[in-house]
C-alpha cells in the first residue's frame, strides 16, 4: 500500500482551519463582483445571478458525486498499477457525502473546504463568458465541472491520487504540491474558462472584420477594485486552510501563509501598475485588479513553503505575466475574456505551481503527502502536474463543454445579445432607475 | 428546580465560537444591501442609514435591558408554576450587562452572539417598510423589538425559558430547539415586518384602485445578489455559533452546520430559479436572492441536527414556499413588502422550525436543553414554538407597533413620499451625480 | 535591562488571534469604500485603485524595513539613556522580516497584525486627498508612512519602546496603552491626513473667494453606509487581536473587546444622528457614517479595559466631537477633507487614548507592558502619548510630505483636476456606461 494517510491536526489547528474556511465565501463574492464589474451594465444582474447559481450548483454537484470521486488520503479509492506501484486515480466514497461523519476531523474539514473551493473554480469560467453565456448553459457546465472535472484532478492532488504519490512512488520531492489550489482550483477553472471562451466566441462587436479588437471597458470599476479586498481575505482562507490540511500538526504555518499571500498580491498589483504605466503612460485600473488577484492565485501553491522574499518575487512575476497575457489573448489570439479569467487563473495558477518548484524551502522533518525526507526534483513533480493540466485537463474540459454545446447551445442568440442578458434572459435590468449610455463601443 | 444549566464549552470551542460570531455582521451587511437594492434609488441612503442606526439602537437596547430579560440557562429568572412545574418566563439579570463578567464563558459568548443577533432581527422589518417608514419611527420600533419583544421570546428559547423546558418538564423531545435563530431571530423579525407592512400600508402607487399591484423593481440588482454571498457567510456564523452554544462540548458540530447551511441555501436558490423559470418563462433575479436567503433562514433551526440530504430537501421546499409566499402577499393580500422580508424571514423561519421536527436525527447521548435521553415528540415542541410565534408574538409585536404609531406616526407624510425618503428625511440623495429616471412605474 | 518581554499567549489564544487578524482587511475595504463614496464619481476608480495600491505599498514597505524599525518587546532595539534608565527608541531587527521565524508565536502574529494595520493607516490620508492627490505621489507618501513614520511610533507603543516603558521606568500606570491602535494606527494616519490636506490645499471650487465653503456631496451614499458594516467587523479584529497580544494569556479579553467596540460605534453613530438632527433639522447620512467609524476608532484604545457603560460614553462623546470637528475644519479652518479622515481618525483616535486614561479599570493582577501592579497616573502616560502625536509625529509627517512635495509634486495639475482623476490619471472612468451630471456644485 503506497498511499499515505492524511496528517493529523491538533484540536486547535482544527478550529483555526474552520475559521479560515469561513473566509472562502468572500473570495467567491470578490470574483463575482470582479466579473460583474468588468462586464456590461446590461448583463450585470445576469452575471451576479450566474455567480450565485454557479456556487449553488457546484455545492450540490459536489455533494451528490463530487466528493465521492475526490476522496481523501487513506480512504477508499480505485487504483491502477504501473511501474510496479499502485496509483490511485479516483476516489470511491459513497455518494451524497455518505461515508463521512461530518465533524472536526481533517477529512470533514477537507470536505467543507473543497465544497467551497469548487464554488471558486465554478465562478472562474463565468468571467470569460460574460455578456453572452446563457444562464442555463452555465449552470449545466458548472455541474460538469463540479461533478467531474474538478473532483478528478482534486483527487490526484488532494485525495491521495497519483500526482500526490509521485513522491512516495517515484521519489520526486514530496509529490505534486498545491496546498491552496493554484492548480486544482485556479488552473482547472482558468482552463475551463479558456474552453468556454473558445466555444462561445467573442462578443458581438468585439473584433472588427480585420481582427482589430475594440476596448469594451467594464461598467463599474469601483466594484472591481473593491473586490480586491474581498479576494485578499478569501485567499488567505483558502491558502491557510489548505496549508494546515497538507502540513498537519499545529497552527504554525498559517502566519507565514497569510503574510506570503499578502506580499504576493501586493507585488503583483504594483507590478501590473508599473507595467501598464510604462507601456501605456497610465496605470490601468482593471489590469491592476487582475494583477492583484493573479498574485493571490500564484500564491496559492507556495504560500506555506517559501520565504516572504520569494513570495514578493513570485507576485511580481505574476503581475507582469498576467498583464501581457491579457493583452496577448485579446489582441493576438482573438480570445475575448472580459474579466481576464484565463490570464488571472490559468496563467497565474500555473506560474504559481512552477514557482513552488523553484522557491520552496521545505523543512526536512515535515511530512507532506506521506513523504518525510526531502527528495530531490520537487520541480519535476510540479512540472508533471502542470503538464497534466495543460495536456489532459484542458482537452477534457474543452471536450465536455463542446459536447454540452452540441446538445444545449451555450451562447445566447444573436438577436438576444444586443439587448443584454439581463433583459433577454431575466426580463429586467440590473439598474432600472439609472440612465445608461446605450451606444456601443467603437474599435480602437 | 427544573431549569438546566447551559452546557460547557471546551476552551477550543470557545475560541471557534468567537470566530463564528465575528461573521454575523456580514449577515447584517447583506440584509442591509438586499433591502436598499430592492427599494427605490430615491430612498437608498435612507435604507442604508436606517440599517446602520437599527443595528446601533438594537445593540444599545440589548445592552440597557434586553440582556436582562433574555438571561441565560442556569442564571436568575422569574418563573410561574403550572402543572406542578416551575416555568421560567423572563430573565432577571441586572440591567446594563451588569451581572456578567465578559470573558470567554458560554454566558458571555451568548451575550455577544445575542447582541449581534438582535441586530439581525432589527433589520428585517426595514425591508418591509422600504420607501415609506420614517427614520425616527423605525429607530423607536427597533428599540421596542430589541428591548422587549426579542429578549422575551429569546429567553423562552435560549435563556432556559418555558419553550426550552418543554423537554424537561413535559417530555416533549429536547424542548423547543432553535440553535441558529430561525424562530427567535428570523420569525420574530419577519412577523414584526408583517406588522409594520400592515400598519404602514402599501407604497403610494403600488396598488391600482382595483387592487392590481404594480411591479416596482429594485433599483440595484447587483447589490441584492452580492448580498447573497455576505448572508451566506454571516449565517454560517449564526448557525455555527448557536449550535456550539446549544450542543456544548467540542468543535465537532460546526462542519456539519456549515455544510448544511450551504446546501440549504443552494437548494433554495435553485428551487426559486426553477419555479420562476417554469411559471414566468424566465428566472427572476430578486426572487432567486430571496430564495437563497430564505434557505439560509430555514437552515438556522436544523443545521446541526440533520443529514446533508435533509438540508437539501429543507432548502428546496423553502425556495418554493418563499416564491409563492412573495407573490401571494403581493397580489392576493395587498401586503407591500418590497424586500420580501415577511416571506423570507417569517415563512422561511417557521418552515425551518417545522423541518427540524421532521428531519432531526439527534444522537442519543447528546444533552440539549438539559435533556439527555431522546424523548419522543420533538415535532410537538416545535409546533408549540411556532404556535407561540404566530399566536402570541405576532399580536404582541403588532400591538406594540400600532401603539407606537398612535403617538409617533410611522409613515412618512403623503407629500414627502413622492420625493423619496432621501431628499425628504435626509436632505440629500444617495446618488447625487447620477442621472435617474424619475417617472413612476405603471401597474402591470 | 528595563525592557519587558511580551506576554505569552496560550495555543488557543494564538489561534483566536489569527482568526481576528483575518478580519482586518474588511476594515481596509470599508475605509476604501467610504473614501470612494464620499468623493466625486469622476475620481472613484482612482480612489479605489489608490486604496489597493496603498495597501500594497504599505505591505511591501513594512516587509522591507518597517518591521525592522518597529520591533517587538524583548527583541533587539536601540536605546538611549535618560534619568538613569534605558529607553528604546527604534527596533533593530534585520530587514526583509529576516530575523523572525514566521509561526504562531506572539512576535509572528504581531508582525502579521502590524502589516495589516499599516495598511489601515496608509488608507486614512487618501480620504483627505480625494479628487486631487496624484496616484504616484500617494504611493510615495505611503512608502514614507509605512516605512518610517508608522514603525517609529509603533515601536514606541507596541515594540517595547519608550512610551510603553513609561510604566516600568517612571511608574506612570502601565505605560502608554493602545491595544487596538487608536494612536499608532488611527492618529498617525489622521495626522498624516491633516498634513496632506494642508499641503494639497482644497479642491478647485471648494471655497469661494470669501472663504465660503461649497457642499460637495459624496457620489454614493450607499457605499459609504455599507462600509460601516465592514469597518465594524474589521475593527473588532483590530481591537481583539491587539488586546490579546497586549494582555496575553487566554482568550478571555476578546468578548469584552468585541462588545465594547460595538457599543462604542453604536453610541457614536446615534450621537452623530442626534446632533445633526438637532442642528440642521435632519440627520446627515455621511456624518452618521463618520460618527460610526469614529466610534470604532475611539474604541481602539480602551476596548479591553473599560466597562460597556464606559464604552457607550466614549462613543457618544466621539460622535459629538467628530461632528463638530468636521464642520469646524471645513467651515472655519479651510481644510478640505472630503472623507472626514482627519476628524474621524485623528480626533477620534486622540479622544480614545484620553478616554482610556479616564475610564480604564485594569485588574491588579494583569501584566501590561511588563508592569504587574497598577501604578497611578495612567492618564499621564496617555497624555504624554497624545502630546507626542501632536507635538512630534504631526510635524514629522508634515515635514516629510512637504519635502516629498518639493521633489515630486503631490497635487494633480490645474488643467487635469476638472476632468476628474479617473480620466486624467487612469484614462477611463469608473462608470463609463452611466450618465453623470457634469455640472459643478455651487457654494451654499
Amino acid at each position: 500500500m503506497t498511499q499515505a494517510p492524511a496528517p493529523e491536526l491538533s484540536d486547535i489547528a482544527q478550529a483555526l482551519c474552520a475559521a479560515l474556511i469561513l473566509m472562502v465565501p468572500l473570495a467567491a463574492a470578490g470574483l463575482a463582483l470582479t466579473q460583474a464589474g468588468l462586464g456590461r451594465s446590461r448583463s450585470a444582474a445576469h452575471a451576479m445571478l450566474g455567480a450565485v447559481l454557479a456556487v449553488a450548483v457546484a455545492a450540490l454537484a459536489y455533494f451528490v458525486c463530487g466528493h465521492s470521486w475526490q476522496g481523501f488520503p487513506g480512504r477508499p479509492a480505485h487504483a491502477f498499477t504501473a511501474a510496479g506501484k499502485a496509483w490511485n486515480w479516483i476516489g470511491a466514497e459513497p455518494f451524497f457525502l455518505g461515508g463521512l461523519p461530518l465533524d472536526a476531523s481533517p477529512a470533514s474539514l477537507a470536505a467543507w473546504l473543497r465544497m467551497f473551493g469548487v464554488g471558486i473554480a465554478a465562478l472562474i469560467p463565468l468571467g470569460a463568458g460574460s455578456d453572452r453565456w446563457r444562464l442555463g448553459a452555465s449552470c449545466a457546465s458548472t455541474a460538469v465541472l463540479a461533478g467531474w472535472t474538478y473532483p478528478l484532478f482534486a483527487h490526484w492532488v488532494w485525495g491521495g491520487g497519483w500526482l500526490a504519490q509521485l513522491g512516495v512512488n517515484l521519489g520526486l520531492g514530496y509529490g505534486f504540491l498545491d496546498p491552496g489550489g493554484a492548480g486544482a482550483i485556479q488552473a482547472v477553472g482558468g482552463l475551463t474558462a479558456l474552453s468556454i471562451a473558445w466555444i462561445l466566441g467573442p462578443r458581438h462587436g468585439k473584433y472588427a472584420s480585420d481582427g482589430t479588437p475594440a476596448a469594451i471597458p467594464g461598467h463599474n470599476a469601483v466594484l472591481v477594485l473593491f473586490a480586491c479586498f474581498l479576494t485578499w481575505l478569501g485567499w488567505i482562507g483558502l491558502n491557510g486552510a489548505g496549508s494546515l490540511l497538507l502540513v498537519g500538526g499545529s497552527t504554525a504555518s498559517v502566519t507565514l501563509a497569510a503574510i506570503n499571500t499578502t506580499l504576493c498580491a501586493a507585488a503583483a498589483g504594483l507590478a501590473a501598475a508599473a507595467i501598464t504605466r510604462l507601456r501605456f503612460g497610465r496605470p490601468d485600473a482593471s489590469l491592476c485588479a487582475n494583477g492583484w488577484t493573479g498574485g493571490l492565485v500564484a500564491s496559492s501553491a507556495a504560500c506555506a513553503f517559501v520565504s516572504p522574499a520569494a513570495a514578493v518575487i513570485t507576485g511580481a512575476v505574476a503581475g507582469v505575466l498576467i498583464t501581457f497575457s491579457v493583452e496577448w489573448l485579446d489582441a493576438r489570439r482573438g480570445v475575448d475574456d472580459p474579466a481576464g479569467s484565463i490570464s488571472v487563473h490559468a496563467v497565474g495558477g500555473i506560474w504559481g505551481l512552477l514557482a513552488l518548484g523553484m522557491f520552496a524551502q521545505i523543512p526536512r522533518d515535515w511530512v507532506l503527502n506521506g513523504v518525510r525526507a526531502g527528495n530531490p526534483n520537487q520541480w519535476l513533480a510540479q512540472l508533471i502536474g502542470v503538464a497534466t493540466l495543460v495536456g489532459f485537463v484542458l482537452p477534457m474540459t474543452y471536450s465536455l463543454n463542446w459536447l454540452l454545446n452540441r446538445f444545449y447551445p451555450q451562447r445566447v442568440s444573436a438577436e438576444g445579445e444586443p439587448h443584454g442578458l439581463d433583459l433577454y434572459e431575466l426580463g429586467s435590468g440590473a439598474y432600472p432607475e439609472f440612465v445608461i449610455h446605450r451606444e456601443d463601443f467603437r474599435p480602437r
